[in-house]
């Protein structure tokens, strides 16, 4: 998430839900067993946080260079941010061996 | 949401993922053609709040005595909950008319 868009706990835990359903679609219909695997581990969600957009596009590179799926969020901006607005980017679901060197260092949110 | 638990906006994004993830899920297998139509439509999340378990027991009762898919959301308890706390009910996805009565009068988290 960026941190600095400060937005209300409710508008920032639906823009997380927004990128947890749809990389749980795609990695469902890529790859039905790493699927299980996270679904049976209990579905695992760290929610982080960066400040800035520039931080949030530099860990999408960094995600794609090692196979990590991610998926953008952009908010409508009916009522918090302007239309448009990329508000958070979701990774995975990835083992920890390939997100902890991406995201290992953020703080949560 | 449970908004008496105080979790971090980190934390209940999670739980609100949890709920989204499951829901979204069973909505795909149960009628996929409500569920294109509710993704078309910008997946729509709103993340509301009640003050007790109680009332969100009463929420499930009436969302189920009009056909609202419900999904509990427990947390395994490794952080700022005890194991097994309900933290959140998710509803849905469904039409505001069927919503709208159940859900209108909650304050936004």
């Amino acid at each position: 998430m960026r941190g600095e868009l400060r937005l209300t706990a409710g508008k920032a835990a639906a823009q997380v839900a927004h990128a947890a359903v749809d990389l749980a679609r795609r990695a469902e219909s890529r790859d039905p067993r790493e699927f299980q695997t996270w679904w049976a581990g209990g579905q695992r969600k760290v929610v982080l946080q960066v400040r800035t957009l520039d931080e949030l596009e530099d860990l999408e590179r960094k995600a794609r260079a090692v196979g990590i799926a991610t998926a953008w969020v952009e908010d409508a901006g009916l009522t918090e941010v302007p239309p448009g607005t990329r508000t958070c980017l979701g990774l995975g679901p990835a083992p920890d061996s390939l997100l902890d060197p991406v995201t290992g260092a953020l703080d949560l949110l």
